[in-house]
């Protein structure tokens, strides 16, 4: 569920664009207006805003916003203008231009998204960078990793709820005998991951578990430095439960000696619509704050008021 | 550009249906009158018709044509009268359930379409079946084939024009090695061939040719025995032109000892409102007979009739 909140009422887009335009004008800006806009406006709304902008000001409102807004802040407030499709375009984009094993933006775009979301994302890639993901991820990625985020980003998995109860266990008894013999990169675990939906997969997980005594990304942890196998359970942890795993994401954000902005702004900005309802009460279990606070504490100014603003207070 | 001719105003759905009704009904079936409507009707007024069909008379049209008709006659009225999305769902699942090397049909599904085709029968193969094509291609193929064929059926390509010639270059010279190599079935052949878009193929393609003098399939044809390397062809000759692919196609169902009536409904119903036109263009010069005339002498009875109806005329 989402965390957004917004007034009794909605102002027209053209209203909005007005504050907005109000708030670009004269020395300085008015951060405050802006974020008392954009924070508390649903994506359909935002879309509205973007679009008057253009017709009465002439000027694109992310253009408009980038040359206002500054830094951590900044980079907050475009990633929320944008569409979820484009949003994650330009996440994934950016991430596999410069990809390397350890980061795991393709596996929360490939895998946390519906597949209709994923579908949404690849077509709003093609329209913006003229190629298509997967052939941007082939291109840039190697080895084992390369077979496997191929089809990680390809799939179009099905989503219905029907589970093949037999085939789960056929599959759970083949994914063990690979991981048994350490065989993690054989192609027959990287078919079942890539293409089973999601349903079908935890059935096999619990299969698997139940066969086998352990879950099946606690033997997956045979060897901690291998990033292989990081990928791997991180796949399965976005399969299985998409918000205990974004949950992680901040937390490590957040833990760091210096904050990861980047891995807090997207975590924010793609989910505040989604599931930072349910992110913000596992959240709040498993580190015994409330996210609220941590981010609170962890960020200053309008960076913080615009994270604040879409996150909601503690109990909302 | 399609081969279908239809009536100066076409009746309404409700009177195709009454039509219909009439040919079923009464000793025995009136063969002519269904090719005479559903023959002589675009997509979308079929779409229509079937849907007027199941609320006069309350029974899915394809259950009734189902009861009605035999033989190559059903099969090809049946295929004809399912949206194109649909159309391919079925016949891709009817081939990957019982999947030979051999079989092509996954080949011009996944290739001789747009990328927003694919995309459609993906859909309607989640509707009918309840899971993904790619999780079945990838279930029922196996060893190289699984390689090549998953990451083909799951791309979505783009399908703009832009192409970056330095990488046309660069990809054409991999190519080059690999085939040189016999290395044919290495990722970097397949990654190319399966997710960069076909105008950049056509331009790696061009470059091949020009850098190392033979067209890429002819490199390909060093074993003719290895069916590996007919599919690699296949796929090439699917994006270079599809539609001579497609004659090529047609040309071996007629061609050979006893008609293959498998690859003439499927390609005859799959391209009538598509690239018939310049599929019959093709095989005229190609084989000296028109293609009206090939399937005149090649088939029978009602089958024929309908075939020469979607295809039209010699002069059509």
């Amino acid at each position: 569920m989402s965390t957004l909140t917004f007034p009794g009422s909605l102002p027209s887009p053209a209203d909005d664009c007005e504050q907005l335009h109000k708030a670009f004008q004269g020395w300085g800006t008015n951060e405050g207006l802006i974020i008392s806009v954009l924070a508390h406006r649903p994506a359909a709304h935002r879309r509205e805003i973007r679009r008057a902008y253009a017709e009465i000001y002439g000027e694109d409102l992310l253009k408009a916003l980038d040359k206002e807004l500054t830094r951590d802040f900044e980079r907050a407030v475009l990633l929320w203008v944008l569409d979820a499709a484009e949003r994650d375009a330009v996440l994934a984009n950016e991430v596999v231009r410069k990809w390397s094993p350890g980061n795991r933006v393709l596996i929360e775009i490939a895998v946390a998204r519906t597949a209709d979301e994923l579908f949404a994302a690849k077509r709003a890639y093609q329209a913006r960078f003229k190629r298509s993901l997967e052939e941007d991820v082939a291109a840039h990625t190697n080895g084992d990793f390369r077979k496997l985020l191929v089809p990680l980003v390809s799939s179009y998995r099905y989503e219905g709820s029907e589970v093949n109860a037999s085939l789960a266990k056929s599959e759970a008894k083949m994914l063990h005998e690979k991981i048994k013999g350490k065989d993690y990169n054989h192609e027959e675990v990287i078919r079942i991951l890539t293409t089973r939906s999601k349903a079908q997969l935890l059935a096999t997980f619990n299969d698997y578990k139940n066969q086998f005594g352990n879950p099946i990304n606690k033997d997956l942890k045979s060897d901690p430095k291998n990033e292989f196998l990081s990928v791997l359970r991180a796949i399965i942890r976005c399969i299985t439960c998409p918000e205990r795993y974004l949950e992680k994401v901040i937390r490590l954000a957040i833990n760091k000696m210096g904050t990861d902005e980047g891995s807090l702004t997207r975590v924010i900005t793609t989910r505040a619509e989604v599931d930072m309802k349910q992110i913000k009460e596992l959240y709040h279990k498993r580190n015994s704050v409330t996210l609220y606070r941590a981010v609170k504490k962890d960020t200053t100014g309008d960076y913080e008021d615009f994270l604040l603003a879409l996150i909601g207070h503690d109990d909302a």
